[in-house]
């Protein structure tokens, strides 16, 4: 074995915590500390010996690093994060507001050249994965269409939104593909499917005491881009069914592609993912580019990339020989 | 629009026409010619306009080729084609015996580095796609099992195996995935699972005047290597049966990995194709494959490469830039 790829981890919520487990699987990595904004000592880590400083400390521990994984959130974290670090550390991270890609992209990739390191962003299941197989599945069958469902599963910046509605005491919304629409994508018709035919929207909802539900109901169903273009349930528990049975972060959904290659033939690939736990699976997704970053900066790339320019061979621990003889 | 790539195909079978379909559905792309061992004028392209020239003329007509995609079969054509092509051409194929890959890789990569080419092998869905998907799904859930499942579709060397046996007239073979094991491999148990348990086969068999039924169907299913370890169902039907019914050539096939991401949480991240015409969809992938490798080619790689080298992002028409803003 060669000595392990030494892996940091900036930023300690759900995500951070999916990282230091993925971390734990793999034999070729080490991690090599979890910096943090709070407390370090308020810290309890989910794996034995691992240590923990605070975020202030981490251009002193620079030559500990080969990567460093960014686990804070797209909003507020990451514009300021994603360059800054970049200019000094090889990192990854999952930056996610879609429609600021390009911005960040050409932020990240000015501060990692002229750090020489290299950045990759965007990265988990969608953007990510999901990406991937929207780029594969069109260059495939380039007369076709692409579906893609989420689902069912958490939405934090759902459930956030129906915290804040006044009244409501904690919320969780669920995503949910539905199924008629997930059926006519794969049929190969090429439907045209609207926001409302994809999914619909369902929401687990503690009230506050004398907080009048048809009014809640109605502020959450109406409420402009999270939930006025969908069908929405709202269901009222009490705050033990919250913590009982909507404590768990699952998720899940689909990209599927249909397309012909002739007048009489139609294909269809589907990718399709199911997870027990959003931010564990996210943060493996992470962990496995995280070592493609150190292999390609090791080969003397440098600046942004995302997960397009990333050749797959280089998430795996083995060599391109023995995935030749045993993966082809 | 820039200067189309030009890409030449040698052999025109079923991939062959494959190659073409898929050429008239990419514009970035324009088919340089098809070469053919057979005499050149009894050649009756799909496309308008294809130009159709000897094998002997490739030599002749290298200036006018980018990429040439080889069409052969693997048992006979591509282990003396692959290298001896890949010394004078950028080539693509779909060398499929899993087993002699590296000792392929190796001759074609000595061929294609002496020469100054770039020899994509093995390419297609499965060498292919499938090996793609078994790389990301255990490098993403390393603490986990991946399951390949076929079909159902045709298989054309479990076909001729059939159709050698003395008495039969014509055959055809589909592979069928057991639907308990599937649902098995998706459950996260991790179940093990036999050849037998994963798959079985029917055949479809046409018998010459004054065969013996009985006799034909034990020699089949006792076939070593090809169907004695399968549960193996014989149907016999008439010519007319034969060309009405099965002259399709559908297929598809599973690509499932399922591992735990921490002591609680499972994970299933599953492929999935259904094709109406596998040749013509390996085509399309041989043909998105094409023109990965005249950019890798042009930014002056040299040598053999497999899917598992090529960043995903160059299969798409699309430059980066548009990649990131539209597909990301």
């Amino acid at each position: 074995m060669n000595t392990p790829i030494r892996i940091a981890i900036n930023g300690y919520g759900n995500l951070g915590r999916g990282v230091e487990l993925a971390l734990a699987k793999a034999p070729d990595l080490a991690l090599a500390g979890i910096f943090t904004r709070r407390d370090p000592r308020g810290l309890k880590p989910e794996t034995a010996g691992a240590k923990v400083f605070a975020a202030s400390e981490l251009d002193a521990r620079r030559d500990d690093i080969d990567v460093l994984i960014l686990c804070g959130g797209s909003k507020d974290d990451l514009p300021e994060q994603g360059p800054a670090l970049a200019a000094r550390f090889n990192t990854v991270d999952s930056f996610d507001t879609h429609a600021r890609i390009p911005e960040y992209f050409a932020a990240v990739n000015r501060a990692a050249r002229d750090g020489g390191h290299s950045a990759l962003i965007s990265c988990g299941w969608d953007p990510g994965l999901f990406s991937l197989n929207r780029v594969y599945g069109e260059a495939l069958l380039p007369d076709g269409d692409t579906y893609t469902f989420w689902g069912r599963g958490v939405s934090q910046g759902h459930s956030e939104a129906v915290h804040r509605i006044p009244g409501v005491a904690a919320a969780v919304q669920y995503t949910v593909p539905s199924e008629a629409a997930v059926t006519a994508a794969r049929s190969g018709t090429r439907p045209q499917l609207t926001t409302r035919d994809r999914h619909t929207r369902e929401c687990f909802v503690v009230l506050k005491a004398g907080a009048e539900p048809e009014a809640v109901r109605r502020a959450i169903v109406t409420m402009p881009h999270y939930f006025d273009e969908y069908d929405t349930t709202v269901h009222y528990i009490s705050m033990a069914e919250f913590e009982r049975d909507h404590q768990a972060m699952p998720h899940g959904g689909f990209v599927i592609r249909t397309g012909a290659t002739s007048d009489t033939h139609k294909q269809l690939v589907e990718y399709r993912i199911q997870l027990d736990s959003n931010p564990e699976f996210t943060g493996s997704v992470l962990v496995a580019y995280a070592r493609a970053v150190h292999r390609l900066h090791a080969g003397g790339h440098t600046g942004a990339l995302t997960v397009l320019d990333v050749p797959p061979g280089l998430l795996s621990p083995k060599s391109a020989d023995e995935l030749r003889r045993t993966m082809l």
